[in-house]
């Protein structure tokens, strides 16, 4: 196939109907929703999908409904021309880029919510937000009816309740789920990183060394989750550029329950089943990092 | 085909198989959710999906998350051995009879809601009942995958909800409503009119034949909706049985906004586009009904 040849769609039905036909004639569909501005960890999600699917359709579109008042809804960095570059040298099919009236009609009335799942953690700080995740991938998984859908492990709280409301729901898609690629320094990569000045930038690294470091430190004995996160609170906001810390949680992975205790985390002779899971503020970037033990 | 052949299925994994194994061959998939204890209403329903369709299919679940407390959900009629026996005689092919548990885990989290649409009419007098409704319907949707759904038009609010959720979130199936169906003395055929007592059932029709002179006043010259819905008012509660009443609405059919005045309704020289719906309170039995103009 020729890598080259990527089709850009704009339209629902147009998409729905090409991707139907292919699913008729048994082609196993990989998707990869993504808001744009591509990076290495979308490529990644997008290289799985073409070495595991015969046909693989990425989604750009910055949703509306997951930003808050006040947020970078406006801001969010935008280069279609670059994305359809990258796109067109992995092997993926389809862009689907629907404008915004397209996938919100005047009328748009319906949302999706796992509930208390999307008042924790990151939803604590920005109200309504997986609200707004849920009903948007609810909408592309309709619009596109893959077989399987990509979503990277940075995130983790948004592919967790993915995950819950793919279940709940009777949802027929497979979600998978592929590791954070980071820049060598360890800076998680993400479409904010831009909004980073240099300065900044060289200091973001302190975001997952901190959740590395309390990562080792649940392996020391008799040591509280108290302790370590208040370690790990100052070594935080020691850093010139950390403007605040959103959250700096310890839960568990299989449930987004708060841990208070590390002492029913054993199995076998280490920790497991931990996630510590951050946000914080390096100037007016907010960044998001988590670590799984 | 022969008639009897139903199939009852209680688990998901194998409807959804089955179904997705007609479908690739080509079977139209035709929809029938109900929630059991079956009359003339949903007969009509399951007959019109046996014509259009290849196969039917037909849901019996009765959902506990769009009851409230204080509701009706453990005393709602049950008769599945008849219900089975009415279905076989329709040409449906499959009987869908999930377990609750089967339905909602114990860690159930997702909700569907239409926001304000669920809150007005037999919604502000039954919180979170559409939300329960659309929950079950698009998981029935999901594990079903229908081509057609049909709906019976005497939940009118439940239908718009319904169909306004299948256009948010891009479900590619087709709702169709189906007219009410009603006894010799108009009352609409419900599984509630169970409930009723002789003298109850007697008084019963005036809930449609309040709504019938309601639509038949709209037609006098220069006569106000509040002026229909006192004299409306006055004939339910002059009826001994009639214990109370929630709402008498005058609504926009397609839209579900109030309707303060009849003068944006005239088309051509009568009225149109004009939803009168009613819900009332026979003793203990809540009914529901509604017009159309």
């Amino acid at each position: 196939m020729d890598k080259k040849q990527i089709k850009i769609i704009k339209d629902i039905e147009t998409i729905h109907a090409e991707i139907a036909a292919l699913k008729k004639n048994g082609a196993k569909i990989g998707f990869v929703p993504t808001m744009g501005f591509l990076h290495k960890g979308h490529t990644s999600l997008i290289e799985r999908s073409v070495k595991e699917c015969d046909v693989t359709a990425v989604s750009i579109f910055i949703n509306p409904i997951q930003f808050g008042r006040g947020e970078d809804f406006d801001s969010y960095p935008r280069n279609t021309q670059r994305d359809k570059s990258i796109i067109s040298k992995t092997g993926a099919r389809y862009v689907f880029m629907p404008e915004q009236k397209t996938m919100y009609g005047d009328d748009f009335k319906t949302s999706v919510s796992v509930k208390k799942l999307g008042k924790i953690m990151c939803g604590r700080h920005r109200p309504g937000h997986f609200d707004g995740v849920c009903t948007v991938v609810l909408k592309l998984f309709n619009i596109i009816s893959p077989d399987i859908a990509y979503f990277g492990r940075k995130d983790f709280q948004q592919l967790f309740i993915i995950k819950k409301m793919v279940e709940d729901l009777n949802i027929n898609i497979k979600i998978k789920d592929c590791p954070t690629v980071r820049e060598e320094d360890g800076l998680a990569m993400s479409s904010r990183n831009r909004y980073l000045s240099e300065i900044e930038r060289k200091n973001a690294p302190i975001l997952f060394k901190t959740l590395q470091t309390a990562a080792a430190m649940t392996e020391r004995k008799n040591i509280s989750i108290k302790r370590i996160k208040s370690i790990s609170l100052k070594m935080l906001n020691c850093n010139p550029c950390v403007k605040s810390v959103d959250y700096f949680d310890f839960r568990n992975c299989e449930t987004l329950d708060e841990i208070k205790s590390l002492g029913n985390y054993f199995k076998g002779d280490a920790r497991s089943g931990i996630l510590i899971a951050a946000a914080i503020r390096i100037g007016s970037t907010r960044l998001i990092d988590n670590v799984v033990i």
